[in-house]
């Protein structure tokens, strides 16, 4: 086995996903963070920016690669020879779109197993669109995300580049 | 205690949310409808008309306020001195949403919280959006909003606002 | 009764929806599958080309019909004199708007009774939007749809209608 | 197609159960309620008294037959060659177990298939349990059961059976 | 108004339901513990002894009664002179069970309105059965229950009352 | 990493479970089956039987270990010097226990973490009860569990145990 790849758009990445990834670190060895493209609607953050903003935020954690990837989430995964994919679960909802996406991906390439991990339960009510609509009301989010992540999106809103 | 506050974007007011402000003001005594900018997409109506609905709509239920607000409901509320907010629930995927919401705003302000309450059973199966995808396409919404609201909709529509 | 109705937007058609019109004509006879508009967003295909997509997929199940239709369902079937509607349940997040759906016609309209299919175990996991998703990522889609939607959507995004 | 079966264990009818039925019969012609045993736990009425229940709370309704059965639901619905199970929907946690349910009697027997319809919102929440235990916790359930079976329940409960 | 009234079988009362009474407490000013029998299963402590449980659990928290009570809610609420009941919610299928009691209960008197409140996010995994189940195999309860539970769980299950 | 624990009490193992199994013997090379008691209800099967039943069911599956435990799940777990605890997701209602239940374990021991793994979609619908439910009603459960299975479920049954 050569770790596990963890899938996202991380438009931008949050505490919740620093934890999922801290823990996938932990239990396999090495963990892949693959920032995709968000195919249905427009980012706040470029790829490259995105990609940049998980590094950072995960700079202290062992075992961590980060990279951007096109195209369908198995192709990638196959191409980079890792067959265990991570989601974190926080809701129902979620339960129910991943479990979708899981089976789809088997039917795509049945060499490939999604693996499901809870986040600490203070994280659970975490999502990058509520950050942004937080930040975009004018809220606090440095107990939410990153440091990084909380300067990045002020600058980014401060320059008005949704406003 | 200085009552409760019932947020929402209003777009129109429903049968459904007469219901949850009429037992608001019968259970607290004083119930301020917040109506809120929707983020995500536009509106039919502008906060101005939303406002006016809603008061329109309320205006035989004892101790309602209507106000439009901008930015984060908690900076709202508190400048209200106002503690409680109240959300009606109907389907699962409400009640997700809205405790991840519920977990958000205690997290901006702890001193905010939020409680729950369900409507008459004959409105569960109500929200704007279906009001306004049945008027779109010619149908009839007087059982299910007031008076006011379904006149406002054929006059939005007949003049072509959004067709 | 004169068979039941199957309404959807069919942008496109897949396996499962084939599973539900097979059934249905099985257990009631006659399906009529009402293509209708997407009052929500743009479709891929118009409603001409889904309605010919929907009966060449079907065309070896006997006793479906196939007509596009504008406006409130409601008024649709009760024009074609069907008061039993068919709709596929997959999921929860499925269950709940359907099920809201049901209640919104049954109020439209007391005659209109909704019942509901479950879809072999095979295509559970099956949506339009997912078979789009897949292909605008360049991934197969042979199991997932009958073959003239297949050759249909290569055609559509080779072409470059959304890329 | 010879009308559908509605399988239960009715312990007692109550007024969703009979809304259900009123709805089979008129979108299907004819419905036989089977009463069943529960394999789970004891009943309050013998299964005698449980089809008395019905027959007599459905007496005005046309088309429907009642009886009860032993052993597998498949079994019987072949016995007497009806393929259309009826089911009731109300809540997630039902479709749940409903969805179960359908695909283990579709995998005994390909022949059967599981149609659900919604009762009335005013019902949504009546179960069997919660009426025993209402009337357990000496409350009225007059507008929650047929007449007949608030009868049966206050002469079952006065005399001690459950007290 | 009168305060609130929060009812439930307290077998035994956990962090979980101490939050929800420190809340209410705070919320509406006074909040009466209703302490239940559980008509489904034998309880581990008697009525008495969890009245004494959450009295000793709740004793610095300002404005709590607690009394136990016997029949149906409604009728012990209405003696009182509360009209709102107060329910924790955690997890879907709790929504699911409150939202039918909460109807049932404004079916039987509808001066009685259920108002839902969520735990912090510390306690959603908490309930009395999982507090059970892990000191019955030999857990450690001591950051889940007040401090003279976790003493009276100990005694009851080193005496051998369930062993 | 020392492979997975996957706990459960298999009363009996079904098609499903053994899906996992081979799952996670594939993707985490070893796999302890931890058969545990059942402190809620008294099982058709001895710990002996249900530990040989999984053992044979699972003879052609390599790196595959079979094991009874009693107590928590985590002593054993962290006894055996395994981390990570593999659970299968099938419903929504399975999540909701199973989230419970990883948030309790790792309160109990932060070093434990529960991942989740969603078996083939042929196996959604299966679970150990509804397995004996079928037996017991003299349905045939072949295409359901392993054939050692059958044999001792049809063996069990037919020698009165449970009738």
């Amino acid at each position: 086995m050569n770790g596990v790849i963890y899938p996202g758009t991380f438009d931008p990445i949050t505490n919740g996903h620093v934890d999922i990834i801290r823990r996938s670190a932990q239990a396999f060895g090495h963990v892949l963070v693959a920032v995709g493209r968000n195919p249905d609607k427009e980012t706040v953050f470029t790829m490259e920016e995105r990609v940049q903003l998980v590094r950072d935020a995960t700079s202290d954690v062992q075992g961590v690669d980060v990279e951007g990837f096109d195209g369908l989430l198995v192709y990638f995964a196959l191409k980079k020879r890792i067959r265990l994919v991570v989601k974190g679960l926080r809701f129902v909802s979620d339960f129910e779109q991943e479990f979708q996406m899981a089976m789809i991906n088997r039917k795509l390439d049945s060499r490939l197993e999604t693996i499901f991990m809870v986040s600490s339960e203070t994280y659970t009510y975490l999502s990058s669109s509520v950050i942004k609509q937080i930040i975009t009301l004018g809220g606090d989010v440095s107990t939410l995300v990153p440091r990084n992540v909380e300067l990045a999106l002020v600058d980014r809103f401060r320059l008005g580049a949704r406003a």
